[in-house]
């Protein structure tokens, strides 16, 4: 068999040797070997509990596919919630004929980004749809951390709190855009899709009241939506959001706010003011936070502005219309 | 708005006001309500998670749809487990272009099974993707329960444990086959999607070894699984085995085995043979085991035998090939 049949979806002998031979084989452990209607994992008494669907096109972009944006992702929403990351579940639908070559390099890729963000998976789910019916593989998966900080609280935000931002902004967005081969050029930009632990397990000893990481819409998104839900607002200084000259080069060109586009590496963390500069230092020690940033202050007038680098102004307005479909 | 558009999945906007209008207010509490990346949950130390994905078509069929069949699977397989159901995920995969009367059908059936079922919806995400991508809705639930009994490990069943089908078989394959209206002639079959819960609460009174629901592959699929997993087998009682007159027939007609059929509101419950009697005698009080039955007896040499109504045997095969894409 090198291309998936809608037998491997139809729960028969088909399906036991898929899941022996394709997933047990990279992502096995105990819990997932014992192939239980459901898992039963040790927990906390206070649990945090995620969910995320995957369509990204192509499958396969530099710097990542699919499969590591799946454990990435769901990873990364337990971290800001400030959880430690502990157990994923896994859906796969797939269509029928889809290359069984390309299913091992994506489960492949989870198993080693799970690896990386120290997180078993513990149960899946696979689905098998008839050829024309789907254009290509969806994941979702969840996630369940042990909750040691509760920063999902919009209400501990407060005037004069500092906002982390943790990278480089809009790589994930333009690197899957620029993938696509559809713009005339060649050239690739890296994603920057990566488990945050580091940053967070250096974040979490200091005052974080609110973190967030800031994919579909980007930092514009995250920071309209904390002051949609509050009512604080955001000075942020365009000159302390870093964004790399070939992905700022492509923004540019065709129109895009690098604050608006996706990423896939990259957290808004909000600080109290005393802890700020040494939580950044400690922040800027890791590998994923090597180019974070004190980027600016909450501020107390519910507007969300930019701080431009020749001393202007203007609204980071909340993103409006498609943006960018399946990018993450 | 009387379709879906790409919009509503990019993180924007109108991502935010699709998820206020269309998702809160018929799945909204305070959690879900509070949006965070992750949900922050009370859990025991000993938790069940489970996660499952669903592409039914037709999305709507007799007795149920795809929004309520996305709720019962994940509650059941929790239920099967030995945890009581608490808290559920979802991922909505959306096609561009999907009417919104319809999805407001799905979410609201999904709503009155999380009523039904003593469950909460504490996070969820939704993806759009373009026209022509995706032939319909997918659905992805995971679910979180507190574990009370543990029922997933297979070294408990032994010979002599009696096997308790809790409803008849093969309805909920029969009605979506002829909900697809393919077959050249009229009629309808009640799925018989339910969540288990009242079955299941009756059953955790008495000495169950091990319990599953009996979805895609049917109870075939579950019996030759249990047979593979831990040696042992099973002689089933065809005449204990329930089926209705208008499922049976109309899988003589187009040659399907009822027992290969799937079920969504069906579970096979090993039960210790002291136990069986009054196990029995409790479920049969319940909504969704009325018509349960003890179907057969666990046996020592590994085979899974069927005793058929005119005293010949037959093995019960684990089924083979593609059985019917697209069910559950």
């Amino acid at each position: 068999m090198d291309r998936v049949t809608l037998a491997v979806g139809g729960g028969g002998a088909s399906t036991q040797s898929f899941i022996s031979d394709i997933i047990f084989s990279r992502l096995g452990n105990p819990l997932l070997r014992k192939a239980a209607d459901a898992a039963l994992i040790d927990t906390s008494l206070r649990t945090a509990f995620t969910t995320d669907s995957f369509v990204v096109r192509p499958e396969f972009f530099p710097g990542g596919d699919i499969g590591k944006i799946a454990i990435c992702g769901t990873v990364n929403d337990l971290l800001v919630s400030g959880a430690i990351p502990e157990y994923i579940s896994f859906g796969l639908i797939i269509p029928e004929g889809y290359l069984l070559t390309d299913l091992e390099r994506v489960i492949d890729s989870m198993a080693a980004t799970c690896e990386k963000a120290g997180v078993q998976v513990v149960c899946g789910d696979t689905k098998v749809v008839e050829r024309g019916a789907l254009d290509g593989l969806i994941i979702n998966t969840s996630g369940i951390g042990r909750t040691v900080r509760d920063w999902t609280d919009y209400a501990n935000i407060s005037a004069g709190d500092k906002v982390i931002i943790t990278s480089d902004a809009a790589r994930h967005g333009m690197s899957v855009l620029l993938a696509r081969g559809e713009l005339g050029f060649d050239g690739q930009i890296e994603s920057d899709c990566a488990p945050l632990n580091d940053v967070f397990d250096a974040a979490r000893q200091y005052a974080v009241t609110f973190a967030r990481d800031a994919t579909r819409g980007g930092i514009a998104a995250v920071l309209n939506e904390i002051a949609a839900m509050c009512g604080v607002g955001f000075l942020m200084e365009d000159e302390h959001i870093k964004v790399r000259d070939n992905v700022r080069y492509l923004c540019d060109m065709l129109g895009f706010d690098p604050l608006s586009v996706a990423n896939e590496g990259l957290a808004v963390i909000i600080v109290k003011e005393q802890d700020a500069e040494k939580a950044l230092a400690d922040i800027r020690k890791t590998a994923n936070g090597a180019d974070a940033a004190i980027a600016g202050t909450v501020t107390a007038d519910g507007k969300v502005v930019l701080k431009t680098t020749i001393g202007g102004k203007r609204f980071i307005e909340m993103p409006r219309g498609e943006l960018l479909p399946r990018i993450c």
